[in-house]
């Protein structure tokens, strides 16, 4: 889920030798921030950044608060004797067993493919492990998956992400989870190492979001990398990770970067910001949008999104850009191109969403007009130098849930979301349409890896074939009662095409 | 100029066996469709399909309608005595030379290129065969490679579109230009040969659009090849001769494909076409917008164009496709999708934008109701099939110029506009600023190709380098006030990127 | 706050008989279905429809759930002694204090009224009786009012909308202020009692907002009127009811009705709903809109803004009118305009703005599709029968605040938002820009009251003078910065106006 | 078809004694700019403003460069033997009735008129004396109160508007009409002289566009009025006088106000200028719209309709109005309100939709900068001071049909369209369904003068009866297809309303 900018990180061709310390050591300053209850010696520091990031959105529908124990204390078992997961509290599984299912209404694209996949079972034989967000999406993947043939073994990928009631129901399922809302640094590794590091069974494939279970794997248990077959990633800083470790040449498995499918990019950041810029604002400030004027900075995917979606609304609205290209697309979409410094004093709303790190600096807050409303859409939490405001000078008050009140000392205030973190995760909500592309997406990436004939994949990272990405667009035009012409054979031969796709060159910009 | 649909031709990987064939036997038909003046025998049948779209954007500013004699026949000299050329009336210069100052004026990238390359003379030495629209723009470009160090000689791509005033212009300037408006299919192959046929002289790059001028070189003068340093193509067509070529390893020179440029994509046919749809529709028929209800066949970047533009003038719009990435797109965008018979009945305008062939037949213009307009903005002719309108009991009547009605034996009439061919070109202007895109990022892909090291470039159909791409971009933000961010050398490190670009991974879809 | 909408209740010139009775009737029902505990006799029935309607958006900051005292039974004093207000709990004041404070930032019409008018105190010697809901927005207004010279007495309009709090704020300043959340039907009527049965008091100027107060003083205390100068109205149901007066010729005072002026009208219902019909469906569904099919009902200002808002998100919105002018407009605008049945079964969204009743049938809902969402965004809770739903066969299940699935015995689901109620009053929060337009048209309807000379008004019931619109919006212009334009002596003669005002005839429709 | 913008002339209440003077003294200007053959002695000045302004955009059919004598020195009979009339030549009959048959088409609201009061002959007996603009769309107005019953007598109200061969038509159709294109000054008088000048025949109805027919009836013929019914007036000017004459006692009949009726104002001034403000600047300048940055003076319907155009096609665009209702609208919708003075140095394109005068002064005019563009959209030729550009050190170079290029000594060129004249009467073309509109609103308000019981309408100026308004936009509705909601009879008493309307109170907004 997390969202990723034009602006930003391009995985890629380039050389970033000191990304992963930079990473390490934000995440120390994250933790000694808040204070958590962490007994036990930690087992590792090398958290990726995502796992810590506050998750308001799918909120808790049982009341746990009362219950103080850790679920590694607690002796647990299913209606069917097993004990192989950890969880919150196995007796919420059945107000779990509902959201799963309201969630599957709205996810047909993994239906579909349960039924279509019944037969053939083409993840016969897989052993999956996964890391990702618990929530009624994902065991509706999962529960996919299984269907498809696969064994499944699970962590969160999110310390605070978990719907303990969801876990409760996959583990009464039978699922081996091991997960809970709250969960320590020290919680997060050990729940990763109890999906691993088990006796007589072995994973041949990883489904990852964030890569802290690939890098655990490659720090503890090198040796599995033998018989896994390939790795699923969905986030930016997993890619990221990924075309590191390519690039050093210590890939040992073919990767799939589902992050920079065009189905994630063109639909989850465009598509879906578009929508939860105007929500999380709202949620948090109750603002108005008409007459304000907004910057955005960064004119990818996730700015585009926020800046079509504000002027609608009937905002004025400035974009700051890097890439020539993105700016001359700005330009003509009909936003005036500046540089952050030309209108910081006049703006109402300063929106990043670069990919970038200190995008908005101490200087640009210290210029800001009173009221003016400062968040993130990008990445992270590095976009705004939030840090920088922690002087003795400036007064922080919470007036709401992820509002924080800056006070200068002249009185001036700013409001800043989610102390910079990423608004459309900490602030509202994600549909679970967008959450069913992802998914489906990431059914299909295993099924391809896994069924793959020998050489088809090199141990490098590769991009899910077009005619995958258009199966998984076409699994979802049924929620729109949309239908699809079909060509005739003259005009497949005329475009030397066959029938049935894939229907773009690869470099097709959608 | 062509515009070129998402749901099109695919130049790159697939097999198209039988396209150059289908190319030719379509032109026969053209040509004898309409009555020309074709005294001699004809050099070739293989001319472009677009050489012959009527191109009605540009005209002309003086009366030549009076003057029958065949260019080829007469005799004229430039002030400074040179011959070697062939153009309409070479005493229309002056008139020529205005309208290429006012181009100047919106063409500041080439400007800029002129004055930044100054020294250097980049293209010392290139000797340039051309084949392309031969407007004001063209000889700003022309004269822009000319300031850069290259000789160019060059002829028409079309043989309508021609501006006889200004090819005038550029022969008194010293250009050896073989042009003028009105060709016949043997003119035409004559002026290519008179470019490239020349005592001393051999060319050594080649700029061509629609592939007619290196067809002819392959054709008659293979050997030329040896010499010559690479192709730049614009056009779609050109394009997929050239991928046709490189698959049956016949492309003996690096070719630079300037059509598939995200410059080119996302700009020229998506903002472009935003605004000549409405244009083009305007001019033909002084429609109201409003209300109108409207079928787009195609979501490529013309269709997005085209359903972006009659979507915010208040039209309702549905959307057709094959491709279900694209489908998608259309319904996140507020389309209906639909199957044209579906909507056929009820529609006021039909709109092709998808590369293909017979989307539109006779079938679906049996079933449209009285009054429906009916006009392409996809690429060639063959988008609607006009042929199947050919027949004893339908009367075409010709209501103004490029607007037909075509009237059923009940009564009903179909408005069809510019008989099927490119509305754009036939029915609005094009903007002098896109026209400016495209030239630089010619001008660029020369340069590329002429200086690039030995083994850069191997035999085969590139794309141009994204610095590159950037670079153009870069040249057209100041013509909206439009200012750039520069990375901090902290934030150039944590992206991993080079501060002065390439911004963005090759996968990136903008 | 209410809103109204195009095809709704002309409250002028048409015949509406029984139009009070059927309130009370509504009422009745409303009041069996919840369970309130009232334990004194209760005083009237005719409480207006608005005073019941629930009301979420402003929430309490403070915990007083463990309070279950009636205040009518509490002995309160404020710190300067006086007794003569009845709030849930006085020492709140310091909380309320704080939201005051903050509304003030946002509401500079009324701080710049206070400073403009700080000499000549416009209201010195008004005593206004006030009934509108209790937020700090009010309280900014109120104590504007008190600044002008006025003396205030208040009562809350809505039994679920006092912000208890706010209300402590003002008790603590002086204010005699008689209201809290949940009060009962009898607590209504009798904190209103409080407010206009002083001893040694009368008011001698109205602001009501839904007619409760006017209707008490017209029932228990018509003499009072004697004295009064004029009332102020805001709500569509008040005004209703005025114009009822006015008709049956028992209307004995001037009253101005703010809710038709176009600053309420063109901006609190086409501004305002376009953001808060996303605002409200999100919140409650967490829906994503694009691609949605969505009917809307009633194409007055708040169907407009709907629509405008949802087709900006890329929903594919269709339109249902009664008027054909309204219908013409939607048409022009990009909307199918069909009758509800047409589409009934494929929508996925269907929102009523038609200030009607019935307008979406038990029949309607036996047709919609499973999943489909139900809301009313005109007005009351008349236009959707949700009584019809309230059979044995069907399934009620609340899955949200606010969201009720509701279950045929098939299976399938609707979601109804609100119980039918206003969406946006009860699931979205009002921004306090709108509110400040409002409570500064308030405020300057009762100056001009006030301070008419004799004459001036007779008993009828008035539009605001289009100088005093003209002055609110110039007061709200700072807000966004926005530079006015002065006439020149030239063009104000050219054009027959005064510099300052009015700009337009009255007819103007903006 | 003249526009008028929000700014503009409040026709009502407000005194503008000296206004008549003031466009006696412009035309005279207006004259002298142009030399024209007068050769008899002009028999008044008092011609309107209105009726000289140039007129594109019905261009004529056929040749008639070559005829130079005066229609007035013919002798022409048309095939029935009537000599009744005066035009350009009969013998274009022929031609002309294609157009009113093509016309006729897209004209359903008067065919459906035509057809309901076959019966009826709700004219009969009413003897029109008519002055509009003679265009196809005319023709089909006059030819549908001939069959309602009418006689009519006709002269065109502009000197360059009329359309020879439908003028022809009508002639041979046995209307007697005066009018051909390019009438001088004294043939203009002369032809509207013949229409009431009668032996025999005395006008009962008047239908003016300007003014200037019933200006010659006031001055020539004052008895007339004892037996005329009423005036029918459609343009700002034409109204702005009748409002001068009720004010200054001298109105001797009703009079319709039809330029402010909700279907003019809201449709054709809205809708229509949003389309034709793209068609006029593309057709003139062929420029491209994205990222261009354009100032629009007024936010008036006709200001509205441009901003709302331009911003949809990529455009920045700056709004300044007088009216702090418009701005504070402008705002709402997005756009940043200025003063001229803070963004003339910086657009590429200033538009005036105000109603007022000297908008864009020769002062602005010298900072715009190179090649910005200047048009107007309002009213007249008065709102860019264009007489100040008729200075020595300017040089005025046509380019184009329409377009100037004014040089500034420096080099600088502004781009000055239709020498500040209308720019959609100029350049664009009007959308018959628009005229369609006008003109059943005509038709409507003549039958309802003529129809109107003894007493309903003293003399005095009136709107339109909204039931009319109503029927006017519902005749239209079947162009889209557009299916109205009918009224239950238990709604209609909900609502206190017909069923059949009217809807709204008289002050509804839309």
């Amino acid at each position: 889920m997390e969202k990723w900018d034009g602006n930003a990180g391009t995985p890629s061709a380039f050389a970033v030798p000191d990304w992963m310390q930079i990473q390490f050591a934000d995440q120390k300053q994250e933790f000694n921030k808040r204070p958590t209850k962490i007994g036990r010696r930690s087992l590792s520091r090398s958290i990726s950044q995502s796992s810590t990031d506050s998750y308001s959105s799918a909120a808790s529908y049982t009341d746990s608060s009362d219950d103080e124990t850790s679920p590694r204390d607690k002796q647990q078992k299913n209606s069917k004797g097993s004990s192989d997961f950890c969880v919150k509290n196995i007796k919420q599984a059945e107000f779990g067993r509902r959201e799963i299912e309201i969630a599957e209404q709205e996810m047909p694209a993994l239906m579909a493919l349960r039924k279509r996949a019944q037969g053939e079972k083409p993840l016969a034989g897989a052993k999956i492990v996964g890391c990702t967000h618990i929530t009624a999406q994902t065991a509706v993947l999962m529960e996919t998956l299984s269907a498809l043939g696969a064994q499944c073994r699970w962590a969160a990928c999110n310390i605070y992400s978990t719907l303990n009631e969801v876990a409760a129901a996959l583990a009464e399922s039978g699922f081996p989870v091991f997960a809970w809302k709250g969960e320590s640094e020290d919680d997060f590794w050990w729940c990763i190492d109890r999906c691993v590091n088990v006796e007589g069974w072995q994973p041949n494939m990883i489904l990852d979001d964030g890569g802290d279970l690939t890098h655990w794997i490659y720090k503890k248990y090198p040796n599995m990398f033998k018989k896994i077959k390939g790795i699923v990633e969905e986030s930016v800083t997993g890619v990221h990770r990924l075309y590191q470790l390519s690039k050093a040449g210590k890939l040992c498995v073919p990767a799939m970067n589902v992050n920079d499918s065009v189905t994630k990019q063109k639909f989850d950041n465009l598509y879906c910001c578009r929508e939860s810029i105007l929500d999380g604002l709202k949620r948090t400030t109750d603002m108005m949008f008409g007459g304000k004027q907004v910057v955005v900075c960064g004119y990818g995917e996730v700015g585009k999104g926020c800046c079509a979606a504000l002027k609608a609304m009937g905002s004025i609205v400035y974009v700051t850009e890097i890439d020539p290209i993105c700016a001359l697309q700005a330009c003509m979409d009909g936003f005036r191109l500046v540089k952050l410094n030309e209108v910081i004093r006049q703006v109402d709303i300063v929106i990043t969403c670069t990919g970038n790190k200190n995008v908005v600096t101490r200087e640009h807050l210290d210029r800001m007009k009173n009221s003016c409303i400062v968040c993130n859409m990008g990445h992270s939490n590095t976009e705004i130098d939030v840090a920088s405001l922690r002087t003795p000078e400036l007064t922080w008050e919470r007036v709401r849930s992820q509002v924080d009140h800056v006070i200068w000392p002249d009185g001036k205030r700013i409001v800043l979301l989610a102390e910079g973190r990423l608004l459309n995760l900490s602030c509202s909500t994600v549909p679970t349409f967008v959450l069913s592309i992802t998914a489906t997406t990431q059914a299909l990436a295993l099924i391809e890896l896994y069924n793959a004939p020998e050489g088809r994949y090199k141990q490098d990272v590769y991009l899910l074939p077009k005619k995958m990405d258009e199966y998984v667009a076409s699994l979802h035009l049924p929620t729109f009662d949309a239908h699809l012409t079909e060509l005739t054979d003259e005009q497949a031969k005329y475009l030397g095409l066959n029938k049935n796709g894939p229907f773009k060159p690869n470099y097709y910009r959608y």
